[in-house]
């Protein structure tokens, strides 16, 4: 893209056209050379959103949760932005199916924007893309981002580091306390969320998730919502718990250092990836040498790595 | 640890002594300074087994297939490693539950080692710690090893492409076209597995993979094999099929650039995490006020990185 027409994208995205936002934002999926061009346009723009995480296994209902919270903070007044990431398919270089059929109740409502998201050709993949397009949706005005992300896995624990509030959704019966622990979502949940509260064994998975949490010796202990996102019901009181959080964070100034420490691993994120690019582009023989090295086993991959370093100073 | 207590325990590897070895194991989950000397002492005796992926849904019945394959490459008389991962757990911090009780079949075989492995203090995760871990295995004389994950996601992705052959398990009537693709399955898989095939659906899951597969236009199709784990059943079939993928892409010297790539990849990944580490201890304060400007939104986070990448020059 020419440098004006870039420009003219950013201008038009500030005013609130939804185009040159879908547009900019497919520029954030491409990780393309316009890109810092772009976040040096609009980074006056951007740190105006309170972004929410939303995570948990498949079939808990977190679609349909994303889209009472969005109608929930429409009543508010907000603007809403909605990323919804799949960490785990680096390959689909695309949108979510079902993505253009989903939060129907939206679709015709100016003040909300709805977009999956997958990253083609960004350096880092999801988990770099995504902290680039809140911005992006800040820009455009959302004062409250969703971020919706498929499925619970490393990536999606790098994905909760990159908002400001982490809701983890579960279900009745919902594994047990091990599962839980194990899957790491004790320690990335501000808020856990028992959704289809309406059946049976809602109230044990309650009360174990909050023996669990008590058990934690955390800080701040998340609270327990129950939800039935299809009836929304609860949609409410979890709403408030999500004000409580963000009063908190905003008391103590807990949102400002994670916001702070969120800068710095972005930054740290893109000299590394920076550096891979630099190694691949500016030394691929000595590269192509180190392999064979290691290959034939007359150096370790440390070794190699050092041989890199050295040549980079 | 002193130098001499290292070349020890990595002589004693080397001679096949299991609790030596399991201390290596200890050390490359922990990540810490004395590694790279462990590395450099086997390198001499690694890059001698064939890897071998099992990933799939949870329930799909993973861990007794890699039993039963522990079993089949103990007939052939090949010394085994297993190593367990949890990608999903960065938190963990030691073993997977279940790891005493599970495989009790070899428990007693000294041909056989079994491990859970997470990662304590490891930089770059668990993709960074499997192939260490896969080279101190060779050290100990382990012929074979498989790595079954945990989950799927991006992580699992990563550790597939540690492995010479992934096996991507899959039940009856899990899931559909969609989902598979979704997932990201179809590029991993060198081989699949329709696992409980003796459930209901069983052959509509392998014509439908079979047809997915087809219209994938891939040059090697993976071969599609059915099996009942806990019956043992199929499971000839199976080795068999991955000992043709191992022949095949030694005739057309696809392993030979798989395991070139990957050694390059992991150079690539050492190097980024030692630049990232230099920069929080060799600059810590240009990081911080970079931070500050970066939250102040005077400066973007590509413009900041940029000024790193100066500072390390």
């Amino acid at each position: 893209l020419t440098p004006r027409r870039v420009e003219a994208l950013v201008d038009a995205t500030l005013k609130g056209d939804r185009r040159a936002l879908a547009r900019l934002i497919s520029m954030v999926e491409d990780g393309g050379p316009d890109l810092a061009r772009v976040m040096e346009a609009i980074r006056p723009h951007t740190g105006t959103s309170y972004t929410i995480g939303i995570t948990g296994a498949p079939g808990a209902g977190k679609s349909t949760l994303t889209e009472r919270l969005v109608g929930r903070a429409r009543r508010d007044g907000a603007q809403v932005g909605v990323l919804a990431v799949d960490p785990s398919s680096p390959f689909s270089g695309g949108a979510l199916l079902g993505d253009r059929v989903r939060m129907q109740a939206h679709a015709t409502d100016d003040g909300v924007f709805i977009r999956s998201m997958a990253t083609r050709g960004h350096l880092g993949g999801i988990s770099m893309a995504t902290p680039e397009a809140v911005r992006v949706l800040e820009a455009s005005g959302k004062e409250i981002v969703l971020i919706e992300t498929v499925g619970v896995g490393q990536a999606e624990v790098e994905i909760a580091d990159a908002c400001d509030a982490t809701l983890v959704v579960v279900v009745p019966g919902w594994g047990d306390a091990v599962q839980t622990a194990k899957a790491g979502l004790m320690e990335i949940a501000d808020v856990f969320v028992v959704n289809k509260a309406d059946r049976p064994g809602a109230k044990d998975t309650v009360r174990e998730l909050r023996q669990m949490l008590d058990l934690s010796g955390a800080d701040a202990v998340p609270r327990v919502v129950e939800t039935v996102a299809v009836e929304g019901e609860g949609i409410d009181e979890l709403w408030e718990a999500i004000a409580d959080h963000r009063a908190q964070q905003e008391a103590t100034g807990a949102l400002d250092s994670r916001r702070r420490r969120r800068i710095e691993r972005e930054i740290a994120a893109l000299v590394a990836e920076r550096q891979r690019e630099r190694v691949r582009e500016e030394m691929p023989s000595l590269l192509a040498d180190l392999v064979d090295d290691v290959w034939e086993r007359k150096l370790d991959v440390y070794a190699a790595a050092d041989r890199i370093l050295e040549a980079l100073q």
